[in-house]
């Protein structure tokens, strides 16, 4: 994300916990700043991604923070998938400073980053949005305004609450093929084109077959989104019983000590709920 | 499907309870047979497609069943979505009689039928597979054998439980995105092409937000096939909580008097276990 906005020819400061992580960026023309204070001081508009909603409390809110060095009228992004409720304290933060913000998270992995290609969902004032759109523009194909202070969260929850069950439709379809004897490819090859089909069917399912659980994305991190997205659906006074099996779902992976596999993991956890491994033989 | 084996030169003989609803397939050459018995009298291949088992059981295996007229060699095949057991009962009793039998359930819905685009699910000898091939590639685009008899059912009931809680997933996205505020349609248009999109929601959703409940595929038929799915699962001793789930919120559904309604009704449940009517207003 970092790079494509020096390919466009903005001027970009960065900072890491491991700055030999930003060595390809220092190399390529980024300046490097030593707190995330510092690229503020230096910067109109600042970017933030993190891991965890504490993570973004520090980095945006903590003694070194972005906030604390922020000029007037900057602008700071968090596009982190974190709390609305966080999003709208550093909003309000930063407004009693001058300062802007946006919440900002993306969709699209490791891949829609490099490529330029991410969605991003982007929560704040209509002003604010259109005065960091050739940012955007520059890190992805999919940029919409969902309204206030974070509403760009609450997008991205809806994003997650999808894929939770649309991942527990085909963990259990994946393990239910294996356990009544069908061959799994064959079963794809019916059904991945239909009315049954997702993504996750399509990408992810052929990883399952071939016993990959590399992430793409980590069930840690998805522990963390499916809770963030209970809590706000309790907040609203909303039952999602699906999204609460899913997470329990994803806890049972990482009590299986799978939480750094990839989501595709799911199936794992569907068969040890029957007292099997993945993948099942036929019965 | 019986106007694509026409068109294709088949001779065809039909019957259905409502005389009228073939009108349109005898005017162009299909001929009429009083039962389904008279129907295999006349025919080397028999397509059966009712809607629940004890309509299979009935016109396959009752008195004025497709069996009980059924020539020695003939093929009888059932394209309902029906029970893999009843589907190995059928293959052995037509055996006893000399007579074949395979199961090849369909998804695509009426579609698929209409344009000869379906993706035919298989189950039974390879060789009686191969025999009736010609007759499938009039009626569908993908043409999968599973397995011996029951294999088409299990492979059909693969494609149900993605379904199931593919769609629990757009529900409650749906439902979450109304009730935290949000523009569904700029969230669908967020998340619908990424690692969230689906069949479903790229299909179905945009019927929800139009406020169009008309079937596509029906409530009470989605039930028929979870229950089959769930007996099949516990059958095999494997608990599958997703769909267990998906099936109850069909059924709440039912209690609605949403039976007749297509899937996307589901929104109806989720919003309902909360107490509030679809749309949900903003909290």
């Amino acid at each position: 994300m970092c790079r494509h906005l020096l390919q466009r020819g903005y001027s970009v400061t960065t900072t890491t916990r491991t700055r030999s992580r930003a060595e390809p960026l220092l190399a390529e023309g980024a300046r490097w700043a030593e707190t995330p204070a510092a690229v503020a001081a230096a910067s109109d508009v600042v970017f933030t991604m993190v891991g965890f909603p504490e993570d973004v409390r520090a980095v945006t809110l903590g003694p070194v923070g972005t906030l604390s060095g922020a000029r007037r009228g900057a602008v700071l992004v968090d596009m982190t998938t974190s709390e609305p409720t966080l999003a709208i304290e550093i909003a309000e933060r930063a407004a009693s400073q001058g300062v802007h913000a946006l919440d900002a998270p993306v969709s699209g992995g490791d891949v829609g980053a490099r490529n330029g290609s991410l969605s991003i969902m982007v929560g704040g004032p209509v002003e604010v949005f259109e005065a960091v759109r050739p940012c955007f523009e520059a890190m992805g194909t999919t940029i919409v305004r969902h309204g206030g202070h974070g509403a760009g969260q609450h997008a991205k929850m809806v994003n997650q609450i999808l894929i939770a069950s649309t991942m527990v439709a085909m963990a259990e379809g994946l393990v239910y093929a294996s356990r009544v004897g069908l061959d799994v490819e064959a079963v794809l090859a019916s059904v991945a084109s239909g009315a049954a089909g997702s993504w996750s069917l399509s990408n992810l399912a052929p990883r399952v077959v071939a016993g990959n659980f590399a992430p793409g994305f980590i069930v840690d991190h998805m522990v963390k989104d499916l809770g963030i997205a209970l809590a706000e659906a309790k907040r609203a006074q909303l039952a999602l019983p699906g999204l609460a099996l899913a997470e329990q779902l994803y806890v049972a992976l990482q009590a299986q000590g799978r939480g750094r596999d990839g989501t595709q993991s799911l199936v794992h956890a569907l068969a040890g709920l029957s007292g099997l491994s993945w993948p099942p033989p036929p019965r």
